[in-house]
């Protein structure tokens, strides 16, 4: 290999921040992608894929300016402003609102793709990332919250992750609590910011009654399961607040139970904010502790962001966005721990390959057969270089093949074959046809 | 719903020349992949992927600056100068070269993602658009190129696709003929582009003697299938060449028929140049009527590029690029000719689906039912919204799914469900346990 100096060196490097997967690594995010699929059937929600690309008043619109130094954005040969999408949720919520809201509802929309953000490249964190998430629009109900909470946890328990944690609250209980000490607007969104901090001094000093605030400690101290709920109601009937908000998360959290959902580890936290204003009920979110940092591999929640768009928010839709990169890496690390040597099931291909080496025959009597296994739906990676033994099956064991055949002269007389399974040299005979060789290969 | 004038208008409009894909489009563009996935794996094919922008540098080396003005390019924060990829090739030949080629060979890479180009959209040209293909790296010879057309042609015959046309030349052919006539450099690819265009009065002011420029006409002349090797043969050899390069050709002819590939139509063409600089061998495209205009969906061949990124090029690659939207463009128009209302099979993903509606029962025991058939794989639609019989059984017909079954305090009694097919209200009744349904539904 020659080196042509360093023009040439620079010509050849992937962009900051970006990535390059080869057949392993992209074995792994096809086999995890396919799971995701599978699930997402199961819970009746379906596909949909939005422009790599978005007019950048999309993401202001939802996000404020501010977003703007994270985006790649660029102009196109009109001068409009447009930017590679930092997220998912917004470019879905544009493609509704396109349609003028004129889609069959209750809609049940997953989607995957790549996201965009200018940010430090460090681990976990790429300039391009890939997202996958849902959203269930026109149908808000404890029971829709449900089944969306539902799904990421049936997603993370597919993943085979252990050890993940859901922390879940709702907006609405702390906006009720607010509303009934008698704040209004900005001040609610300034009391909720100091409370996401834990700043009661903050709190007394913005002028809340010290009692309340004590109460909204008291709240934010808690910190178990569903039980939590008892006290939390106990906390908020004291303060003299009806919370149909906290009516609602039970409701929600009981239909968790029905459906069967039991994370390792669930929280019930309800001075969670998400730090996010287009949220109006639920929300919650997975963290693992592989990651370190935040740790967050999913988020969401019940949200109104149609207005953005110039449609009225009738309803609020539910959703969540999940670190299809940083589920892998906690994957990843999981699997690095307990010494597994598959992170995801099925994510070797190879395995039920079948290399095919034509040694000293005529090409043109085994290429028959090859596209006769092939015709039956069986793997076959054929040695294109006709070396001699010991070099191709030094290739076949480093294809990661499952099964190699190596088809002589004397083969094709006979019409046999002997079919040997690379991971300990187990050997066995049959006929050179596609039936026979197939059942030799799932029998082996 | 309400609109807010203009400004809120544009912003909810996607970029020009992009697409949204709504749950039955992307079904169908789904099932497309995953078929290409699955002739892939049976060719010994497996998928990796490149960011989705690259630097600039990487296609002006590859195609000149005469690509610029079709690309989508921008630069980041540190001035470097980046770009949306505009195809896959290149960027599969950087990240190799970034490995300093040490990748096991011959290697068998398939790719599918997005590309851009910016050009006036029309009738199946957008700016984003999908692109699905393959390289073999590292085993250059008649048997891989073979290999690759079969490949192409797998998955054109695995479309269902019909009266698709394979035209095959080899540039070697003429480049060997130009030599022997005395050209060399840039005049072989002057001569090359008179070729391609049919200008044979512009080859004889070029200098060409008029006895080879007939025999030049005769061989573009000829059109047909194999056996028009051996009239090209006559002609070569007239023109006193030993093409090694025809031998090649022939070689791959005869393996492509010894693969059992059958295109509905095969056009041997010696003179296509394809009007590329780095194709070293063989070339092919495939065509498509329905398309109009070029109405190629594939294209590829054997070809150099590494040098370009800094590494030797010991040996040709040989891959293609497939236009998958050109390919769904193609079908839908067939289908409609045809009447067929499935393009893809497969592409109805909610045909299996179990649309179940809780009704005027006790949600918590109905959800119990919907998680265990969704442990054991089956996919269910649940009803959220709790409505009359009439307006629920209007909504599971309207989504697609297979099969409904309403559930009711006398049906959570007794132990004992109906299931209705939807497709002609056909029912059957079960006992309401997971095994028992799905076997049902089989059986219905």
């Amino acid at each position: 290999m020659k080196n042509n100096g360093c023009a040439a060196r620079i010509m050849f490097e992937r962009a900051r921040g970006t990535r390059d997967f080869g057949p392993a690594e992209m074995g792994r995010r096809l086999a995890f992608e396919k799971m995701c699929e599978k699930v997402a059937s199961c819970y009746g929600f379906q596909r949909v894929s939005t422009p790599t690309f978005e007019r950048l008043e999309l993401f202001t619109a939802k996000s404020g300016a501010g977003i703007i130094d994270q985006l790649y954005a660029f102009k196109d040969r009109s001068d409009r402003d447009l930017t590679l999408r930092p997220e998912l949720t917004a470019p879905v919520m544009r493609m509704i609102a396109e349609q003028k809201g004129q889609i069959p509802k209750p809609a049940r929309y997953s989607y995957f793709g790549p996201c965009f953000r200018y940010e430090e490249s460090k681990r976990g964190r790429y300039r391009e990332f890939w997202q996958y998430g849902c959203e269930v629009i026109g149908a808000p109900s404890p029971l829709t919250e449900a089944e969306v909470v539902a799904f990421a946890c049936a997603l993370m328990a597919e993943t085979g992750l252990e050890g993940w944690q859901l922390n879940i609250g709702h907006v609405g209980i702390l906006n009720e609590i607010l509303a009934n000490i008698g704040l209004e607007g900005d001040s609610i969104g300034e009391a909720m910011r100091l409370l996401d901090k834990g700043d009661f001094t903050g709190l007394e000093a913005s002028g809340i009654k010290s009692t309340a605030v004590n109460s909204l400690q008291a709240l934010a101290k808690l910190n178990g399961g569903i039980e939590t709920l008892a006290s939390a109601r106990e906390i908020i009937t004291g303060m003299g607040v009806e919370s149909g908000a906290l009516d609602q998360l039970e409701e929600m959290l009981n239909n968790l139970t029905s459906l069967g959902i039991n994370p390792p580890s669930l929280i019930v936290d309800l001075t969670v904010a998400r730090g996010l204003d287009y949220y109006t009920g639920m929300v919650f979110e997975i963290m693992v502790d592989e990651l370190g940092g935040e740790g967050q591999v999913c988020g969401g929640g019940s949200y109104k962001l149609f207005h953005l768009f110039g449609l009225d928010d009738l309803d609020p839709c539910c959703g969540f966005g999940l670190g299809f990169d940083r589920v892998l890496l906690a994957l990843e690390a999981q699997a690095e721990k307990t010494g597994r040597s598959e992170v995801f099931p099925g994510e070797n291909t190879a395995a039920s390959t079948l290399a095919v080496i034509p040694f000293k025959a005529d090409v043109s009597q085994v290429l028959p057969i090859v596209s006769e296994l092939r015709a039956n739906g069986q793997p076959v990676l054929l040695e294109l270089r006709q070396r001699n033994i010991g070099k191709s099956m030094a290739w076949a064991n480093n294809t990661g093949a499952g099964f190699a055949m190596v088809v002589g002269p004397r083969d094709l007389d006979t019409g046999q074959i002997t079919i040997k399974r690379l991971s300990d040299g187990a050997e066995a005979n049959c006929e050179m046809n596609a039936g026979a060789i197939i059942q030799t290969l799932s029998s082996l």
